[in-house]
Parts: structure tokens; C-alpha cells; sequence
């Protein structure tokens, strides 16, 4: 039996994080094993890498080495936490993943997607998720949430980047479920968190 | 003008580090612009890498999350410390680089020399030394020598690998001088530090 790999993506403060929670909990509720974890993250030694991703100058790394310390915290997740959930038939609700790697090492700082997507293959035995939520929001929208939510002190980083950097975020995951409909499906993000988590279910729905 | 980019590499307690810095001494004494650096490390983001990979337990890290932080930190180390020291014509000496990352997460963890390879081409953008010196020991003369120095509690997670890893990273580096003889010498590390230096000499004066 293999289980269900449900992926969040979107912009900073587009709500994925909230949504995540929400729809884990949900369907908890309803008895699906359920396994809620996030990128970059999800093991012990992820969360270190991701220390090192998401505190510091926005200058700190090279697009390259961004991308490989994702890589390096994606592979541990994937083979520690990810696989084994599936392989045991549970359904795994990621905020953030490949999407994400794609958008801000690949539009955002210029990384080809096909050399991006090489390594994915390499690092993950190619595992992408079954369904990809893309939570949009306008704009600039989401940035302004996100630089008042509390954590945002110590995990700035991607947030501090420049408004070109995100204009060419925002315009990945606008066009990601129109380029990849088999397996992404926009979620409007505008309104209340109970609204957006009927739009996630409704998106979820014919699955 | 574009200066020469030397690598020593080796298994562990192989003397590379020590003779590093000698040669590097002794070429600044002779005049000449070095760069005395060593992987993984070598820049401020690239030797927080390290102490991920260094310390903890063996199994820490899956092969490719430790290829990939390898790689991270190998990106950092190239665009700001190695190209922009041989672009103004310095002499760069690297205490290992990609043929260590052959070695130990090729050879000794079971990757693939050609994905490696590729890896190496986009994160450095397939930037190779010039020469490479291999210090070679009988199998297990260097570890034990290793695992008697001071700094080895603190960065002893390689030297903790299984027998069978370090019997597979040593016959990688035992035929790499003869797999690829225009780019890498065999030295023979054993006896005095100085008669291993002469040795370093000897091998480079062709150059």
C-alpha cells in the first residue's frame, strides 16, 4: 500500500503553513493517518540545514549552495520521513517541496529547472508529490503578512531578499498550476482561514 | 592571467594537512601569491557546513544529503575564496576537494561517479585543479595515526565509518593517480614529514 503526498506551496505568508495544519488536523479527525511535516525540515539533521537557509543575510549563499543544502535536507527528510509514511500507507501533508526549490533557487536566483530537477531525481529517487496545493495570494500581499508574523525575526532571511527576487517567486507559482495541471491546482489565499480551508478541501475533493 | 589551483587529497591521518601547509610556507617564502584552504570549509557559510558533517554519529547523514552539503559548501568555497584567488594569478592549495567527495560519498557510500561528477559541474561550474597530489599509506596506517590527534573528538564522524567503508575510500584514492595520470601523483606519505615534503617537491617540478 502506498499513501497519499499532499505538497503546500506558495509565497511567504500566503498561508500554507495554517492551511497545512488545518487540513492535517481534519482529517485526523476523520481517521486517516495522518503524517504533517515541512521543508526545508522535517529530521533532526534538516532542521539544522535549515537554520542555516533561513537566518543570516540574504547574501549568505550562493544560489548553489542554497540549492544543495535544500537538497541535502530534502534527501534526509524524504528517505527518514516521507518514504517510510507512504510506504505504510499514510497520507503525508508537506508545507513546502520541490515547487518551492524550483521557485526560489530556480526563478528567484536563476537556476535552470531542468538542472534542478536532475538533482531532485538524484537526491530523492525522484519522488513528487501526488497533489501540489498552490496557495496565491496578489502580489506583495503575502510578503506584508509574513514580516509581522512573530517568528519572522529569526527566519527572515528569504523575506529580506529584494521585491525583483519575489516578483519572479510570485510569478513561478502563478503560472506552476497552469504549466502542471495533472498535478497542481491553484487555491485562492484571499479571505478567511475557514474560506481558504473549504477551497483546500474542494481542491482535494476528486482526488 | 590565471594562477595554479593544487589539491592534496588522501584518506584520513595521511599528513595532507601538514604538508598543505608546508608547501605552503615554503612557496611564500619563494615568493609566490598562496591561498592555503582546505574542504569542506574554507569561507565563513562552508565551515558551518562542516561541523554538520563532521561531528555526530556515522549514520547522521544519508549519501546524498552529505554530497549535497558537500557541495554546498564546495559552491561557497569556489566563487568566493578559489576563482576569485586564481583569477589574480594566485597559487590556490586545497586540503581535499572533489576527489574527496569521490572517494567518500562515491566509492565508500555507494554513489555514482558520474552523478557526482555532474553535481561538481553545476555547482562549480566544473572547475578541476590543476594537479592533484594523492598522499598514499598502507591500508589502516593512516587511521590509526588519525584517531590519535587532538582534534579527533570533536571531528571524528569519518574516522568512525565502518572498516569497509575506509578499505573503499582507500582503494579509491590507491588507484586514482593511475586512472587519471594528467591530473594526479601518487606520493608516498610514509617516513619523516620533511622526506614526505621533498617528495611534494619532487612531484610538482615538472610543473
Amino acid at each position: 500500500m502506498s499513501g497519499r503526498f499532499i505538497s503546500f506551496e506558495g509565497g511567504e505568508g500566503s498561508g500554507k503553513s495554517t492551511q497545512a495544519h488545518r487540513l492535517a488536523e481534519a482529517m485526523a479527525l476523520e481517521g486517516h493517518d495522518i503524517v504533517l511535516t515541512r521543508e526545508p525540515g522535517g529530521t533532526e539533521g534538516a532542521e539544522a540545514i535549515r537554520s542555516l537557509l533561513v537566518s543570516g543575510d540574504p547574501g549568505r549563499w550562493t544560489a548553489w549552495s542554497e540549492a544543495c543544502l535544500v537538497n541535502a535536507a530534502r534527501a534526509d527528510h524524504v528517505e527518514r520521513v516521507i518514504r517510510p509514511a507512504l510506504a505504510r500507507g499514510a497520507t503525508v501533508i508537506c508545507d513546502r517541496y520541490i515547487d518551492s526549490t524550483r521557485a526560489y533557487q530556480g526563478a528567484g536566483k536563476g537556476l535552470s529547472d531542468d538542472a534542478l530537477r536532475a538533482l531532485h531525481a538524484q537526491t530523492t529517487g525522484d519522488l513528487w508529490p501526488d497533489i501540489t496545493l498552490v496557495l496565491t495570494l496578489p502580489q506583495g500581499k503575502g510578503l506584508a503578512r509574513a514580516r509581522v508574523r512573530p517568528e519572522s525575526a529569526s527566519e527572515a532571511r528569504f523575506e529580506a531578499h529584494e521585491a525583483a527576487f519575489h516578483a519572479r517567486v510570485h510569478a513561478f507559482f502563478e503560472a506552476l498550476p497552469k504549466a502542471e495541471p495533472a498535478r497542481c491546482r491553484a487555491v485562492n489565499a484571499q479571505g478567511s482561514i475557514s474560506s481558504v480551508a473549504a477551497r483546500v478541501r474542494a481542491a482535494l475533493a476528486p482526488c
